[in-house]
């Protein structure tokens, strides 16, 4: 497809593809200039991830780069790129060793295969030192809950991964764990407004 | 308490303290000036909302003003305002009838006793549009599995605010559907990172 499908099919304007293109988030086409080149699902598939990343993510340009660059390398396994894109997602924090030992414990319980020191684990903790900070801290008991729920959430996201080719299949996993966020978070808030009635009309 | 004292339990500078009595955000001390007056929990508890709110929220001024209108009308009920509170931390979306849909019958058949065409809903529903638009949609069943965890996790949150006064109850509410949300997005993530290598230890 020519430069003006590809927009019209990603939704993406032609400026901001040629900036991606000039920025080397997308790979070129085949063809000489941005407008005269023809591209395909490949291109698509990029540009998705890249809005994905940039819109509903919210991450900035500099990070879509690394993240794309631990999609692109071909030397590491699926699992290890989707891992390894994947841990640019969360900020780099240094929480409180307390709490980093309650995300241990809680995930340790669930036989979780994760490193709780890396990006994620550290995510967490300091997202519960911000409560505790907050004059709210989570109980062990809702933390547990909490993570129960992420585990069956987990496997609902990749359960479908499995007949992709490599590139797509890391992609997409990306792409659905920042495009999940919203409907997760939005459920959650439904789900609030839910027992807020309940308690009340009882 | 005075500001000195107020800014060392809550955290929070003291000029930022007085930008947010100048707004009227944060209710005036006992006294005459802001240095002079004296400030109790009820100033800490506020003051711990309005940076959930605007620190880990990332929600502009304006619509906390709103927030904190609705906690402090003393004329409704605890759930309606922490109703009407918690409303303001979704955006106003314009989703398409076919989500709109998915999203009433996915909570319907859980017997949620909310409406799925207010700000919560739509903004499950306009989540649900950008998965489609980003080639990557969510299967109905995935989303029940959504749905299941948010009403779960709903649970739990709301447990302990049965004995809290009226007050209290509606902020530690609404600091909490907040402060939560970084902990469950960073154990979606890192629950990933575990389907991922168990993918492929195997």
């Amino acid at each position: 497809m020519w430069l003006g499908e590809l927009s019209t099919c990603s939704g993406v304007p032609i400026p901001t593809i040629k900036y991606y293109l000039r920025e080397a988030l997308l790979p070129r086409g085949d063809g000489s200039g941005p407008a005269r080149a023809s591209y395909d699902e490949r291109h698509l598939d990029r540009l998705r991830l890249i809005r994905a990343l940039v819109g509903v993510g919210g991450m900035p340009i500099a990070r879509v780069r690394e993240v794309l660059a631990a999609v692109d390398d071909e030397s590491v396994s699926v699992a290890a790129a989707m891992g390894s894109a994947h841990l640019q997602l969360s900020e780099d924090t240094a929480p409180s060793a307390a709490s980093q030992a309650r995300v241990d414990s809680a995930v340790t319980s669930r036989r979780w295969r994760v490193e709780t020191d890396g990006r994620h684990g550290r995510a967490v903790a300091a997202a519960l030192d911000a409560m505790e900070a907050a004059g709210s801290p989570m109980t062990d008991a809702t933390l547990a809950v909490y993570v129960e729920a992420a585990d069956t959430i987990g496997r609902a996201d990749l359960a479908g991964m499995t007949d992709l080719s490599r590139a797509r299949a890391v992609e997409r996993a990306v792409a659905g764990t920042v495009l999940g966020e919203p409907v997760l978070l939005a459920l959650r808030r439904l789900s609030h407004e839910n027992q807020a009635r309940r308690r009340t009309r009882r």
